[in-house]
């Protein structure tokens, strides 16, 4: 039985090793973390229908017996190629495969990057997945002191389309979540002000222009200007500095709680992992993608495919047919040879 | 052989053709038209990297070799379920498949409909896909006066976000076309003025925000706002009247030519199509997905699957990906059978 190698226990990586599985294959997932899931694990409801991410995930992870089979706690550091096999080399192990499915996704911005934000400065500046916490623990977010706050800004476009940290990019999902989370802040606070800072609202799929609708019809309020600063007040209040550049007027005010809508990262340590094999990432710092219109999940060394956040920012439905688009590609590869 | 009906001769459907027949399945692919690709047919180069579009439509045709078949100028008007089997019904045949595959695709929002654009009544007011076949025809866009313009406008969201023609949802894909064409005709025409008109920005894909770079450092203007009307000036000009949102102030200016960049409808007939099989369109008129997050490509009727851009504006790698996951889920359908 021939032998695939999925990297990452995410979304993609999962629904790929189901599939592969099922096509026959022997199918072995590492995942660095000790849990499969990935970064949807930290969510508690997913846009656009509200739907429990932990129900998404379950189902996921329910194919995981045997094989595909799931090695956690396991980052492949290095993968080489050698008369068509595989070596995928972890901290004390060499693995051998057939064929490699590269399926890191990614790894939420590290929002203390943005200093002028404060966060994990201020007390009750957040990043959305802390929100995503609180909504699974407690319903409703909360600030540091146990209340819930009455007025929330909700900042997009923390570490995407921002050049001074490196992150040219639109990360694609932070503006329809943050959406979702106003909406969900605003049912369970329904006397909170709320508040989201854009540049460009990106409402650009299914039942995605029909939230923001809901939201504005729910009284949150749509303000398109950048976070320039922010800074703590008496009493854990942060006061937030912006330009409103629909009105062109430099606009202050103070909120309970900022949430910082965090984008999407390369995860770390898959540019290093591709390396060995001669591949590289694109100059925002993920995996290449080699044809666009034919072939999506296709790397330039045969045998290795990609697929999911790994190769840029993604939403669920576009990496599950991603997974699926890969694991024909790995079906095809492994029967021609 | 196991018989796969193919509705749409698209990228969608061309791609879910030749995997499936690749699998062993006896595929037929129906088109309405009288030739394969659909609308990208249309256009003469893709975004993000300006590949031709005919070297993928051909690509994709190049597989049509018997197994995959094509019926082309073979619209089919109806699919009925009985004792597992499908029946298509066409102007005057009735095919039998085993499973479905729904890729209808999508038609372009007909922009005569936004009558104060003047769209058909003046000379100079074009669409997105005629600005294609003029580069396909010219290599640049073309006044009918056979003269090269000197100054486009490009108008964003031409049938999309606009509840007035019922089209509330976002295309997708025109922002990041507009930019790319914006890009196209300055190369082509260095000493052209032009503006691109849009409501927000939606760069979103990979290398999309490297394009919207690009034709800032070109020298393209970029205004917030909704054109409101276009009327004709002597000599074929066109005035358009917007406000710009950002300054607040009402804009009037006279181009040369408008580019309308017509957005994604859904096509006519697939919600009668889809109709008899207790099937209905979504409240935009796409084709229901019934699972975002664990299988986009099922219907509500077993051994019916859908695709691509019938179930909502998509681009072309995403519909490729959609494809080949319908291609794995009618496998796994007719395998169980």
């Amino acid at each position: 039985m021939k032998k695939v190698a999925v990297i990452g226990g995410g979304v993609t990586g999962l629904e790929a090793a189901n599939q592969l599985a099922q096509m026959g294959y022997s199918v072995t997932v590492f995942e660095k973390k000790n849990a499969p899931g990935g970064q949807v694990s930290k969510w508690d409801r997913l846009f656009p229908n509200r739907r429990h991410s932990i129900d998404v995930v379950n189902e996921l992870k329910s194919h995981l017996n045997g094989n595909p089979a799931i090695y956690l706690s396991t980052a492949i550091n290095k993968i080489t190629k050698n008369d068509e096999r595989f070596q995928l080399e972890a901290y004390n192990q060499i693995f051998e495969a057939d064929a490699v499915l590269i399926a890191t996704g990614f790894e939420l911005f590290p929002a203390e990057r943005k200093e002028e934000y404060g966060y994990g400065i201020y007390d009750n500046v957040i990043t959305s997945a802390e929100l995503e916490g609180m909504f699974k623990e407690y319903g409703h977010p909360i600030m540091r002191n146990g209340n819930a706050p009455k007025r929330i800004a909700f900042i997009h476009c923390v570490g995407s389309r921002d050049e001074k940290v490196k992150r040219p990019y639109c990360s694609k999902v932070c503006c329809v979540t943050a959406v979702k989370q106003a909406i969900e802040v605003k049912e369970a606070i329904p006397e909170a002000e709320i508040f989201c800072l854009y540049m460009d609202l990106r409402m650009f799929g299914p039942g995605y222009e029909d939230l923001y609708k809901e939201a504005q019809q729910k009284g949150i309020n749509f303000i398109r200007g950048r976070l320039s600063e922010a800074s703590e007040l008496d009493g854990g209040r942060v006061l937030i500095k912006t330009e409103d550049t629909l009105s062109s007027k430099p606009l202050k005010m103070s909120v309970d709680m900022v949430v910082l809508m965090v984008g999407m990262s390369p995860a770390e340590g898959t540019d290093e992992l591709i390396a060995a094999l001669g591949l590289q990432t694109n100059k925002d710092g993920f995996v290449e993608i080699t044809d666009y219109h034919l072939n999506p999940v296709k790397t330039k060394v045969d045998g290795v495919f990609t697929a999911g956040a790994c190769t840029g920012p993604n939403n669920i439905t576009d990496s599950v047919n991603a997974a699926r688009s890969a694991a024909i590609e790995i079906h095809k590869y492994l029967n021609s040879r």
